[in-house]
């Protein structure tokens, strides 16, 4: 990457063209989301429809947008011509609308018929990650016949790894599996050969579900079916993996209240807009703590030792809590959480609060001890702490449950609300008690 | 999973017997993950041998390993039998050195020699993700002949969507793609339709460059050579998701300072013990935080508003820089922030922190103002707010960079120093302006 930008500013472009004309259309993406936005431009311009068009599926939404909105539109349509529908499903749907439209009408009758009935599917669905490139063959033909028709189409779509098998009227009646088709002899017939127990996916299934299952079942590629049973589409495992990588960089993201498109270099006012927000929302939570400290000023001003000491209560739950919250998230995204076992979780996780809670309660205790000279305030400490790490595992169960059940993502919202839960929970504990017990 | 806590707690173990046979593996698998430790030992008995063997590869390593040591040594051996070699070594690796040492031997000549070898790579590399059931043939011979080889084999191993070409001492040549053979005649040469540029992968390339090949290329299956060339097996993409999978469950749990191996429902005690650590890490931060606090003890004596309202100061500190934090980490991990595009990326940061600073400083004195009545002090505090924000930014993008250069991975140590920064900088900002302004 230094390299190539310094050949940029020397100035050497040809050199630099040449090196992205060489380079794997991914890894030139890549490389081009590492540069700042002007540099990007100039690279960008240097590349021909073909190879555009190529390095735009390997773009995250943001700047693919943003480098499509930069082509003018007769090479945007050269670009997008070269792609695989799904990807230019993806691209249509990461444009504005109106430069969205207008690819679209560049496209001829046929292709257009096929994205528009592919962008009718949610985009997070089977529908919406599916391919119409697939090869479907009929069951009572022998296998002869599937290779002679095979060698006809001289060039298999990329990743097929099987032939669908359908019915006179298009409807799916299981998979022949290329590595089954070598084995086998010329005169058997499909339908002995084909794996007739093989699964298809539902148009509607989300694309979250589409996922598991290709792990689960370890499987390359998947038929696609409407609600008739007839074969749309297909779904390959390299869409597969773009989901996963993108909902883990997705989750990770989010949990820092960042967009999940997120361009490096996007501009600082559409990235401080966002930011805004998140960090608004937290402002939120910490004036509600601010406030709950409000509530014991007299006793602060009685003992400042109180002030001192009272992030460390409040940092203490929130770091327990966010332990639990991330297990209990991860065992919901797996599947593995439910109203059966959450009690059992439940009781494991108090089992591992006191256990702790008392471990740390007694180090503060001492720590505050030794500091201020004050027995009273080490007992205080001790019992808020043990208290917060009680209800920090109580709230990292019962956040995340409570949020799906009301349908809101928990990586999102979780760290927040129990944030929120340990600042209150702690600083009223602490300033609580020692209002009761040492004034 | 409630029906089967059901029919376990009825005694029906008969029915859940049967359930877990006719389960696929993996739901199996996810089904005994979610089950607390009793229960799961008690399924875990039904199973028989070969079963338990397909269930095994499903399993995260922890809950494995614990599975494994609770069967008789004969049972484990005949579940391993029915095992592929690479999930094979897996299991091997996630026993105690002893048992996995039994099972080795158990093995027969020649198998125990293959797992040797594949144990002598370490786990996350090439070579310890490669399983040795490629199909190989020579480049010299005609598409009729392998055609006719394959259908001796009957059966191909699974996910073979391309069988190797290797020359007589088999050094790796390329690769022939079931899609082209099927579409080749049966009297070209294999040297003709094969694909030589193909890349074989190294037996030390790291598994992280192996999943981003995989990704990169959209490839469903690679070649592993030596260091001669010679071909010593080949990666399936089942594997690969793996690797991206856990790699994303890692990030998230160590940022909880959690294992990633993690049994939800581990002993309390190995879980206690586990978290402490992590907790403890918290305390020292916190505690150097209070120290920062406990030099202002005057102060706050004079002014107890301040202890109100210091925690908002850290707080929107620590979250904004845990958002240009995360960006950078993300960056880092795309291979896409290097000393290059630092800078530029700083100035960026820095030009958010400003907008953000300002707008947010602004409404936190407003609201202070609004609430205590005094100007001064909301003056002091968006003075401080504006500092710890930029001060946020450029540790954020520092302390991934600085980590890193150190050999440690930024995305577990990250936000524990960057806390710690943050909060120290948001007190000493605070504090120290209501000392010099304010008294």
């Amino acid at each position: 990457m230094a390299r190539v930008r310094d050949a940029l500013e020397a100035g050497k472009f040809k050199r630099v063209g040449k090196a992205f004309r060489q380079m794997h259309p991914a890894k030139a993406a890549g490389l081009l989301e590492a540069l700042p936005p002007a540099e990007r431009s100039s690279v960008w311009e240097m590349l021909d429809a073909e190879r555009a068009g190529k390095i735009l599926v390997h773009l995250h939404d943001e700047v693919r947008a943003r480098l499509a909105l930069e082509m003018e539109e007769d090479e945007l349509v050269a670009a997008a011509r070269k792609l695989d529908l799904d990807d230019l499903v993806d691209l249509i749907q990461a444009l504005p609308s109106g430069s969205g439209r207008q690819l679209l009408q560049a496209m001829d009758v046929r292709k257009r018929q096929q994205l528009l009935s592919m962008l009718s599917y949610p985009e997070d669905s089977a529908g919406g990650l599916m391919n119409t490139d697939h090869i479907s063959v009929r069951a009572d033909v022998r296998v002869g016949s599937v290779l002679r028709y095979l060698r006809l189409l001289e060039d298999l779509p990329d990743h097929t790894d099987k032939v669908m098998v359908v019915d006179r009227k298009n409807r799916y009646q299981g998979v022949l599996r290329l590595s089954r088709l070598v084995t086998s002899t010329p005169d058997s017939v499909v339908s002995d050969v084909m794996d007739a127990d093989f699964q298809p996916f539902d148009v509607m299934l989300p694309s979250q579900d589409v996922a598991r299952r290709f792990e689960d079942l370890d499987i390359l590629s998947a038929a696609v079916v409407d609600e008739n049973q007839l074969l749309i589409g297909r779904i390959t495992v390299d869409d597969v993996m773009d989901i996963i990588r993108e909902d883990s960089e997705r989750a990770m993201m989010s949990m820092a209240g960042l967009d999940d498109e997120a361009d490096m270099f996007a501009p600082v006012l559409t990235s401080s807009r966002r930011r805004a927000v998140w960090l608004g929302i937290n402002l939120v939570t910490a004036f509600l703590a601010a406030w709950v400290i409000g509530l014991f000023q007299g006793t602060l001003e009685q003992l400042v030792a109180l002030a001192v000491l009272m992030p460390i209560v409040a940092s203490m739950g929130g770091i327990a809590g966010s332990q639990t919250l991330t297990l209990v998230v991860r065992g919901m995204a797996l599947g593995q959480v439910e109203g059966g076992n959450a009690r059992l979780l439940l009781s494991k996780e108090m089992g591992i609060a006191c256990l702790n809670g008392v471990l740390w309660a007694l180090v503060v205790a001492g720590l505050a001890v030794a500091w201020f000279g004050n027995w009273q305030l080490g007992a205080v400490i001790a019992a808020a702490i043990l208290l917060n790490l009680l209800c920090a595992a109580v709230s990292g169960l019962a956040i995340p449950l409570l949020l799906r059940r009301f349908g809101v993502d928990p990586a999102l919202a979780g760290s927040v609300i129990l944030t929120t839960v340990t600042d209150v929970v702690g600083f009223l504990a602490f300033l609580g008690l020692a209002t009761l017990f040492l004034l």
